[in-house]
Formats: structure tokens, sequence, C-alpha cells
């Protein structure tokens, strides 16, 4: 991996920009997480980047020569920052994107020099947009806890398909229905056939469902009929996000064979903001999933050293609950559950590198996600239909009210971070969605 | 449906283009279908439409005032074939695109004044483009013979699944990897385990398919979280193409559960270069697949009288094989099966519905297929997995050579058109790939 850990994780840097210092802070200097935005009155989306309460506006910043000092490469990637998306800064190299780095670092620094040519917009007038063009959307399913807690549910005896330990099982998703985080989650419509009912009806989902996952975006891609090797992936992924692979379950149960999920998912999955960049998560790379006892090792092509010594992220996550009569009552969030992304059977490198293996191209933008992340713990199922047994156990919440799946006014929201003795602590945002009635 | 079957199907009409009115051609004056392309010496990719052996440049042709006459629609529709595809044209509305069309017509009839003003570029000197950018693709597997022999060859007492009557199955292709017709298709590598292994290995696939498809295009689409009816669905179809699923069994066989076909479809997918308008279909609409008695009736939002009048398309389809031996021998190609679109058990139109049925939005230029077009014969099986029993009964070629799947060198040809009494033969064109060797 081309990382810099010392250069731009120095967890004594400061930044002239107060919020970036405060203790718990998603976006201190050394986390710089790239998204897209637009305020009030300008019509025109573009590139920022998060540092505490505020937004970096890319090439407004650049345009005033708060990068100049920082040579071509940075300058190039700052130049792709001109448009609404981030695609055309993931289809430079990890070399750009690293340089555009230290330049924001450079600007950002406590006492930095270039402080004056910095353009900052602050979060609250801001309104953040949709930070990338999707060609196309995969989604995993690399927890093994996950796979074993939803296969025990059909098949007690025989959680796990016989191909799960040897491929990174996934599936594609529907690109046109990921949305950012906020947009309302209008319950789905869809056909359903309970075991109760001889035949099919078409009704508001009665089994609406959150999916906790960590997304990661290619950045440089491939050519059709090539493939990425799994020491090449890593440095090929641009940064991840957090997502909310939200499932309709009734229909997914009745309409998922022969062929797999389809408008169980599709009718929308969020993501939150802001990515973090593949550079900014180095210092918390920690070595892949140790298989159990007997497991079978990754064919040649999905392991390599390098992958098992650092193809893991040591990310943690919590999924809050708000209902709407917690709403009312001025309660908190309610914490469903937490989860860690080391968690994962495969690393996010072996899936993109299975991705390709086939020869599919990837191209700058596409999403990957990772499946929902379980861990071992009851604490840890990533979605209602594992916390809950799908209904069996419903969770009960503090003010009395249970829940077995998603009612209408339900808030989830996401979020993660990573921190560890000796670095600065970096978050990934929040991923949220109010369910909203089918109509 | 919003359809001029008189005024632009009048099978008398010829036109002063002399390719266009030879018998058997794909591209009489009454097809008009849209491609993209581009000639030597210039860069730029534009939008043309096929007639006989020519291409009209359609902005060309705008700019030199052919289409002055036919009114605001037309022009507006003519200004959206200035850019590489067809999307801009497709974003239109079912209006726009008759109005082009009929300006097309009227420029192109025999004896038109506005003759001189067209410009034309012979199809021998232009390279067709991929016409679309495909912003999801989706497969559907509507033809319940393919269903039933396929399921047959893994559950012979019980090949259909219960869900198949009442759903139209689909899965979420890869948008990234699907090409224009002629491109090389690359054997893919993946990981299979025949029934004799242990354990799984990654090879070149040593199963390769084709699928014989239609294609249909989202024009006008629908907004994330609202449904398209049954009755406007079909007037949505900007139009059809013939697509070659390439499919790996024995990639697809080990890693199909629980998630569906992944890696085994999305090394490759072949699309015609020509767009048939719904609009030039019209004359060929038939009533949809009439049940066999005791079949369910689909639910209500996937049911209509106009749905069962017309929503099914008479269209022929062939298959044909050119072994490199064949090549080398100057043989023809052999038809290795037929088919008709009519066959299948759920229409253009339901499928359509049913894609945004739970609020899924479809855009302009998103590409859904229809799945493996095969019908109640033998002779109407449309791949190879169908037609070998899965290898168990090879095709036998008339210069002895046999083939259980596809081996390299082999160029499959898909083609495809309408005819009958009283209207004008229309033809899709051709989609063709050759097999080249895994590396």
């Amino acid at each position: 991996m081309t990382v810099h850990v010392n250069e731009t994780h120095d967890p004594s840097l400061e930044s002239w920009v107060a919020g970036a210092n405060v203790a718990g802070t998603d976006f201190p200097i050394q986390n710089l997480p790239f998204g897209v935005f637009k305020t009030a009155g300008a019509e025109a989306e573009r590139v920022g980047v998060a540092i505490g309460d505020q937004i970096v506006d890319v090439l407004a910043s650049r345009d005033a020569g708060a990068f100049e000092p920082a040579g071509d490469e940075a300058a190039t990637a700052a130049q792709a920052c001109a448009g609404p998306t981030l695609n055309p800064l993931m289809a430079l190299t990890p070399s750009h994107w690293s340089a555009l780095r230290r330049a924001l670092q450079a600007a950002l620094v406590d006492g930095s020099e270039l402080r004056d040519k910095v353009v900052l917009v602050p979060m609250a007038d801001a309104e953040m947009c949709l930070p990338v063009d999707i060609g196309d959307y995969t989604d995993f399913y690399c927890s093994i806890y996950h796979a074993t807690n939803v296969g025990k549910l059909f098949r007690p005896d025989n959680p796990l398909m016989p191909n799960y330990k040897h491929i990174p099982i996934g599936y594609h998703g529907r690109a046109s229905s990921v949305v950012l985080s906020g947009t309302p989650v209008k319950r789905p419509k869809g056909q359903v056939k309970p075991p109760t009912e001889d035949a099919p009806s078409f009704v508001p989902s009665r089994l609406l469902d959150y999916e906790l996952e960590v997304g990661f975006f290619a950045g440089t891609g491939n050519e059709l009929g090539e493939s990425v090797p799994l020491d090449e992936s890593d440095a090929r992924i641009f940064g991840f996000c957090l997502v909310n692979d939200w499932s309709a379950r009734d229909v997914q149960g009745w309409e998922y064979q022969p062929l797999g999920p389809f408008l169980a998912k599709s009718f929308i999955t969020s993501i939150a903001p802001w990515v973090v960049t593949n550079e900014a998560l180095a210092p918390f790379r920690i070595p892949a999933f140790e298989r159990a006892e007997g497991d079978p090792q990754p064919l040649p092509h999905l392991d390599s050293e390098q992958n098992r010594k650092l193809g893991g992220v040591d990310m943690q996550l919590e999924v809050h609950l708000l209902t709407p009569k917690m709403r009312e009552a001025g309660e908190q969030p309610f914490k469903l559950s937490t989860g860690n992304f080391k968690h994962m059977y495969w690393t996010a490198g072996q899936m993109m590198t299975h991705h390709s293996s086939n020869g599919c191209n990837l191209r700058p933008g596409d999403l990957m996600a990772s499946g929902t992340v379980s861990g071992p713990t009851p604490e840890s199922r990533g979605c209602l239909l594992e916390i809950t047994r799908r209904g069996a156990e419903p969770v009960d919440l503090p003010n009395g009210e249970q829940r077995k799946f998603l009612q209408d006014g339900d808030e989830l929201m996401l979020s993660g971070w990573c921190e560890k003795e000796g670095a600065k602590r970096i978050g990934l945002g929040l991923c949220t969605g109010v369910v909203v009635p089918a109509e």
C-alpha cells in the first residue's frame, strides 16, 4: 500500500480550524474526507473536504492559491474537484490523491501561512449532495457471522453454503436508487407470500429492515478483460463510506429464488455524505480476519502476505434507532447494535480482486459494499432480521416500545469511526434515514 | 400505446435510398432504428438512423434543414441527437420520438423534396459505437420454457419455483461490461468446483455459453419512490435491441447460491448496434402470452386489458454459430436455434412495471433484457445449456464437429426481425461476438 502514515497521521497535528481539534470530532486534520456540497444561493455543486465543523471549498481554495506550493499532482487533483462529483478525482492515481491530501494538510495545519487562502464554508450553511456518480453498485455478503445467523433462520443445521469460505459472495445492486443520507425512505410495496397465505399479494412491506454496511469506492479502475491483482487492489480503493442497505425481508423471501435479491433491495440504498480516504485509514489497518482452524485458505489469487498482514480495517460501527415516540418525548436515540468492520471474512481488497477476476471492468466511482457487518456477539448483529430472529424476539426499547422490524417514522442512524492508541480518532460521519409510509 | 401504425407503417412506402427497398433488408423506411456511429477522420460520435445500407447523420441533416417542416418537437428531438449517446433523445417523450420519426420518413420517402438536405453516411464507412450510456442493466428470466428447461436439469420433478408465475423474475446485471456487438469475448476465468473435485479451482471457464435475449431501453423514467402503472409502461419503452448474455455455466453453478448470478455473467454482455423503436414495432404487437389453464392470473398491478391485448411482440429470432474450422473452409454459419419473443411468459411492460413497483427509479437509457428467449420446441432453446442439456447431448455440426459449449474462436450471431402479412419486414440487425482465449 502507498501510505504515508507518519506524514499525514501525526496525531499531534492540530488545525487552525478550531472545530477540528474538539475531542470526539469525526473530522480532525488527520481525516480530511471528501464530499460534494452546495450552498444556498449558489447553484453549483462542488467538491469539499470536511474539517471540524467546516467544509473546505477545494476549487475556490485552489483558485485563491492555498495549494500552490504543493506541486503539479496536487494541482491536477484540485482541478479534478471542479465538477459536481468525486469521479474525476477518483479517476486519478493514489499519488494524486495523496498529493492533494498533503496540500490540504499543509494549508489547514495550525500556523500555516496558507491559512488566508483557504475558503471555508460552515457545514451549517451547506447542503450535502450525493458525492459520486455511481456507475455500478455491488453488494457483498462478507460477514460470516451475518451469513451464519441468516442461514440458521432457514437451514438450522447447515447455515453456510459450501462456497462461502471460497468466494466473497456478492451480487449486483441497483445504482440508480443509491441516495444520500437523510433522504426519506419510503416503505416499498412489493409482492409477498407469507407462509400462512395461499397466494401472494402486493402490499406495503411489513418486514422493513436496515443493514449496517461499509462501502468502498473504486478509484483507479481496470479495463474490460483485465483483472486487478490482490496486491494492487487495495491501492485502487479511493475511500470508504457508511452504507445502509435497506431491505424488505418479506419481498426478499418470496422473490429471491433462483436469481437473488432484486426489488427487496432496489427501492433505496443510503450512503453517508463523506468518503474517508483509504490513506486516512492507514493507521487502522490490521491483519485480515483469522480463519478458524480447518477453514480452507483462499485460492492463490485471493491470498497474499500483504492482504493477510494489512487487509483488515479496525473500524467501529454503531446503529441507533429513534422512534417517533422517542422523538416527541425528546429522548435520545437507542443503540440497537455495535459492530466492527474487522469481522469481515473477506477484505475489501479480496472483494475487489474477486469482482474483477473474470475480467469485469471496475470504473472510478463504482461502489462496492461489504454486506451486513455482523460480529460474533449478540450485540453485534447488523440488521433486525438477525437481532430479532425474524421478529421472534422483538427488541425492547427503553420507553416500553418494541420493534420486530421498522415502523413508519423510525429513524436509523449509522455511525463509524476508527481509534487506537497513538493515533487520532477519525470518523465516517452519519448515515441516516427516516421511514415514511407507503402511499 | 401511442402508436401511429397507419401513418408510419404503410408497407407501400419506399425510400429514395435504394438499399432501403431491397427485399430482406433489416432497415426499410418503416424501421428507422437509432444508433451511434463515427467515421474515419471524424472524432465525434453522433446519432444515426439506419436506412438500407446507409446511415442518416441526424444532426447534420437537421443542420441542413432536412427536418425543418416538421415542427418544434421534431426539432427538439433532433437537437437531442447532438451527443455521443441516445440518452438525451430517450429522455424526451414518446411524442418527441414520434415527431422525429415522422420527420425522418418525410425526408427519406421516395420523391421527398427534402432529399438534398439529408446527410447520409454509407454503413461501410462508419464504425458503430455503444449507443447508450447504460445507467443500470437488469436481466429478467421471463421465458417459462427456459426456466423450465434449466430447472429440469437441477430439479426434474419440480423445475419451476413457486414464485415464477407470479413475478417477472429478474436480477441486477452489470452495466459497465455491456459492450457493442463485435467486441471480442474473452473467455473468463473463474472459480469452479465440478462435482468430481473436492475443492474449487480458479481456471478459464470450460462451460462458456451464450443466451439469446431481447433487450429494451427505458425512455421516460420514473422518480424514486414512484412506480410505472402497467398501462403507461409500454409507452415509456424507447426501443428494443438484441442482447447476448454470455454466461459461464461452471462459474454460475458454484457461485450463485444464495445471491444469484454474479461473475458468471458480468464478464461481458453484447448488444446490437441498432435500437428499433417501440413505435416501429407497433404493427407486430400481439396479445400477451396465453397462460395455461390453471395458471394464476397476474396480480392486478401486473394485469390490464391493454397488456393482454397488445403486450406481446411477434419477433422472430435466430442464432448462428461459425466455428474456426467452418470459417477456414468458407462454410456458412450453422443455425443453432430459432425463437420468438412472443413466447415470453411476461411482457416487456410487465417487466418494467414490476421493476418500478417498489419505487425503484428507472432512468432514460436503463437497459432491461428479457432473459433467454426459449420456446416450446427443441429447436427454440436459446442457449447451449438447454440445447445440449448441460453437455450431455452435444450439437452435431454439418462439418462433423461437435459442440457442448463454446470453444475459442467460435463466433455467435444473433439476428431478429418482424414480418407479417400486410406489413413491411423490419429487422434488428446483428449481435455478434467471437470467443477469444483466456490469457
